[in-house]
């Protein structure tokens, strides 16, 4: 790789890599990126949502409220356009979406169920899963308040794991309530606000960061003596105690029983107090899913109920429920259990040419028999026919013919499976069929 | 809008507007976007391209060389990442193509046939089909030379407005050949470089401005005597006269009487000495596509062949030729040919419930019908059945079946078409059936 830099550097030709922490999908990996979108598209609208969409550029102001605090300061990109607005890439689809609800907020039939398949952005060092770019599906329901809504949010979550191939005991869900976390930490370590935001941000490292990191952490917020006091609490099941009389736990456990008697057989149901999101804007209940293999501790994607966002657009408040669901992830999670599918190629035939004479009557054909629905490639240059079929055989498309002076003459033709090698006699009114019928 | 903005500001909350030029798509305008990129997909791979794609973040050098130098210098979207790299939002897509496939061009079997939907940004005032932020199909042919290929390349574009529903004479194609126009401009009337350039610049503008304007311009670089001389060079069929001995007047021909053999039959194909591209990289053959109604007189979109442009990475000459089609030109040209389908839900059936007793016994009903296919939607609040299925009704979903307690207990319902309001008594085995056969 620094060999190749230095060889581009000598010649001074111009970098062929694309910009750090983004992705490159030549056709193979497009493929697999559009077998993900369709999976998403199909699970949301199955569920009866509705496409929704937005342009990336958003007024930085958008993110100045309600969101994480070390996003919109440390991991946006933030800059000033030539007219002085200050800009910002969306870091996430909810402010954006919560806006357009408020904006059109009396024209639009409540209940809202749109999805969208938005790009967002951060700006961070790239690692695995996580990418400066990346596509996320988001489901949300604007105008439902209580239990239904937020059980129909984690079935279309679970249901689009399935989608995708998953087994029910591939992946398992985790719930818990905005907020519990930190009024149990508050009121029993008799905490300031600041610290007990510092000490959700530490239990939410658990896992993610060693034991002693964890500790070290903690102390430096609670001294000594809370400290102990602290590792006692979230030890074992010492937690739970201080949850099970509260309502938001009652509502959580509520929202799991419902969840088994709508068709939830065999998918892990857990409470999880320790479950933290990313952002503050979470009102309710809150869930993860996490992947069961060793392979994977960080959760996969989550959501919950965020009912004061359009607050901020001085909107009157508008319940709202959802879940994002981002596509490094998700890959990452179907290459782990092998749920990517092999590629495909859209194109159907080939029409491979003798030479140059008979190129224009080859793409003549090609028009005919788009018009019948088949994807027809035509070749274009002087390269022997072994080599045309070669290069669409590695190319993926399933069948050729190839065109010269005979078939131009007796317009039939000999229609080959590129794969199988397999050879069809076949008039012009009988390709079509064929294809179709080998599909089968 | 100003008294609403007025009032925003007053309250104190945020705007809801999205940034400027840019787009937000409700679900509405997001139907009719998707059925212009499925249009578009489908028209690409029915020719036997496959799709690519890339993020819309590059570095910025990627457009320092080769680009129109106006485009760079004052139209992008150009800011330095907190690592200190400039980087720019893709102002087209064909730089990044042109990087990928210099890129992997070891691996990749050529011919290539690649199409992409990427957005695009330009920084520009926003006006009638101009936006901040547009969707572009790219359609490119990389490695092979000569005129199949252009030819290819034209009957793609045709075939893609066709498949708008655009009749062949609704449009028609332009055709010229990159650095003509200059040739002929620079030897005739003996201009500098630079001056041919800003003469170039000032005929692409003629029937755009006005023609005092352009004869005020022209006048600035030329002197009143050339004046006279260019005046009377661009009259009428004069031109014509300079290029005909030309070779490159006999391929822009020679590609004409192609298109006509394989099957254009009645859209209008002519030679357009004044046609001016956007982009400095053209090296041959140039086209473009025009509304044939009075409405628009500004080219849809167009294209043709950069042979060179893969040099800038010190890669090997690979030639190319591709086109590509803006979504908001060709929004507005299907509007002003009232070839806009009208919006259809993907949602098949709304289970509406009585109470709050029957919601899970819906969310239940509702997971089982979705594994046979059908898109539901369940009822997640107490409004009363009337208003559930008004909603329904507004956001265009067809069928309603009302869950109450003599639903639950004798597992018969009664589904209605929301438009005809017909009724039918059905089981639940029947239910997808008569969903899909009423789709017929």
């Amino acid at each position: 790789m620094d060999e190749k830099k230095l060889e581009k550097k000598k010649k001074g030709g111009l970098s062929t890599e694309s910009y750090k922490g983004v992705r490159d999908f030549y056709p193979e990996d497009m493929f697999v990126q559009n077998h993900i979108f369709e999976v998403m598209r199909y699970s949301a609208e199955s569920f009866g949502f509705v496409e929704y969409g937005a342009s990336l550029l958003e007024p930085t102001a958008l993110y100045e409220s309600k969101t994480g605090e070390e996003i919109v300061n440390e991991q946006t990109y933030t800059f000033t356009d030539r007219g002085g607005r200050s800009v910002t890439l969306r870091p996430e689809m909810t402010p954006t979406v919560a806006r357009m609800v408020a904006a059109k907020r009396r024209e639009l039939a409540f209940p809202l169920r749109w999805y969208s398949l938005p790009n967002v952005f951060r700006y961070e060092r790239p690692q695995r899963g996580r990418l400066r770019e990346h596509w996320q599906l988001n489901v949300d329901i604007f105008g439902a308040e209580g239990i239904p809504a937020e059980v129909e949010i984690i079935v279309c979550a679970y249901q689009t794991m399935l989608n995708f191939g998953a087994k029910e005991t591939d992946f398992e869900i985790r719930l818990s309530y905005a907020g519990l976390l930190s009024a149990v930490l508050k009121d029993t370590l008799t905490l300031s606000d600041g610290d007990t935001k510092k000490l959700t941000r530490i239990i939410d490292s658990i896992g993610k960061v060693s034991d002693t990191d964890i500790r070290k952490r903690a102390e430096e917020i609670l001294g000594k003596e809370k400290q102990v006091h602290f590792e006692k609490l979230i030890e074992g099941g010492n937690f739970d105690a201080h949850v099970a009389h509260r309502p938001e736990f009652k509502h959580a456990h509520e929202v799991m029983k419902t969840l088994r008697t709508i068709g939830i057989a065999e998918t892990a149901i857990t409470f999880e107090p320790f479950l933290v999101r990313g952002f503050d804007y979470y009102t309710g209940l809150i869930f993860e899913i996490f992947d069961t293999s060793a392979y994977n501790t960080r959760a996969l994607f989550g959501g919950g109920r965020y009912d004061n966002l359009l607050d901020i657009f001085d909107s009157p408040t508008i319940p709202a429920v959802g879940f994002g669901m981002g596509d490094v992830t998700i890959r990452d999670f179907l290459e782990t259990h092998d749920l990517i599918p092999s590629y495909e190629s859209p194109t159907d035939l080939l029409l491979s040419t003798v030479d140059s004479q008979t190129v224009s009557y080859a793409q003549a054909l090609a028009q005919r028999l788009r018009k019948e629905g088949i994807a027809v490639a035509v070749n274009l240059d002087d390269a022997r026919v072994g080599s045309q079929l070669t290069v669409a055989g590695k190319q993926g498309i399933r069948f050729a013919i190839c065109i010269g002076e005979r078939e131009v003459a007796t317009k039939k033709y000999t229609i080959k499976n590129l794969e199988t090698k397999k050879e069809t006699g076949l008039k012009e009114n009988g390709i079509a069929e064929f294809i179709f019928n080998s599909e089968l």
